[in-house]
């Protein structure tokens, strides 16, 4: 069911239990790796311009595809770690920015919240 | 639904197009802004010491929560909008882990699979 | 002489020490520092589309100043801890760009030197 | 003379101008390249624990220091780009650093400004 956060948490946390990891799994060193794993991410996109990042996608498809993973599942883990429900804490959040992103004067533009 | 990927993505999508904000969203520019929330989520863990990381979490506890959905929210938009299945991606890179980490060889040590 | 790096390397490492920082300035927590501070840097160029940028440094011409001074302090020490003098390093390396990168190939174009 | 901000500069805007880069370089893209190379630099450090990492300084010496150089240099040119003279701007910091951090108040403790 790979379109459950919940059954893909228990296998990373499964994961991760088999090759007893959680004692290096702290969250200073989770929130470390995901900025990492995330900056890794970044790195397909560094000095690309405009026209060229559609090509870059193509070619390196599969990369891309894996370094979300490894951000998606660190996240995952990270969440469920401090007792939260991913899905939970985004809704909440997506609620939040419905308040602070109001459709009419955010349409169409890339402003702040504090900048409308 | 929120513990499902596809509903979440949906409401996030929903979110996205009511402002006319997919012109900004292109990979690179989502790529950054995952990497920069990535960032602020580490923020609240730099120069922090083993024994201070607890009581950094129950201070912080919202603000992380918050900082983790930011970065959720916009890597599920990343991975749908390039076609990837987000939970099918994270199966995927989970087998390959499986295979790269076997729990005999790095169970109890924080080597790389290189170094294993 | 703000001009000279061992200059400014001494009055840092002096400010850190006075402090008595020098405890937590291992090098793991050093390397977290400076990206959290990279990202901050980034923070103000996030969604920000070509034509908005030059605004964008008028405006924010100061926190950005900042933010290059956060990084560049941490880099300096960083450099001086483990033993490196940071204008080697930088000299070494463009030597070594030089090889990677030769002018006539790469001259106009954003190719990584893996790609030439 | 490799120990002048000045200098550095100087040889790092040649090599820029001699390969025709300097309409790759907003500001922008430099600030995403400073967090990327920043995230590579941090790298090295991800899961390492306490005791492990004056091995792996001694292990990864030479890429450390290579890391530590492409930030350097991205960083020296993005000063430079925006008018800033670096050493001038990392004076300006330390000198606000010292009534932030007031020794009396900060020595011997990690705690942010916002918390003495």
């Amino acid at each position: 069911m790979s379109d459950s956060i919940s059954e893909l948490t228990s296998q990373i946390q499964t994961f991760v239990d088999d090759r007893d990891w959680r004692k290096f799994h702290n969250a200073k060193d989770l929130a470390v790796a995901i900025a990492a794993e995330a900056g890794e991410l970044m790195q397909h996109f560094v000095w690309q311009q405009e026209e060229q990042i559609e090509k870059r996608l193509e070619k390196n498809r599969e990369e891309i595809a894996s370094e979300i993973a490894d951000v998606a599942i660190l996240l995952f883990e990270f969440a469920d770690n401090l007792g939260f429900k991913l899905g939970d804490v985004m809704q909440a959040k997506l609620a939040y920015n419905n308040v602070r992103y109001p459709v009419e004067k955010s349409r169409g533009n890339n402003l702040k919240y504090s900048e409308l």
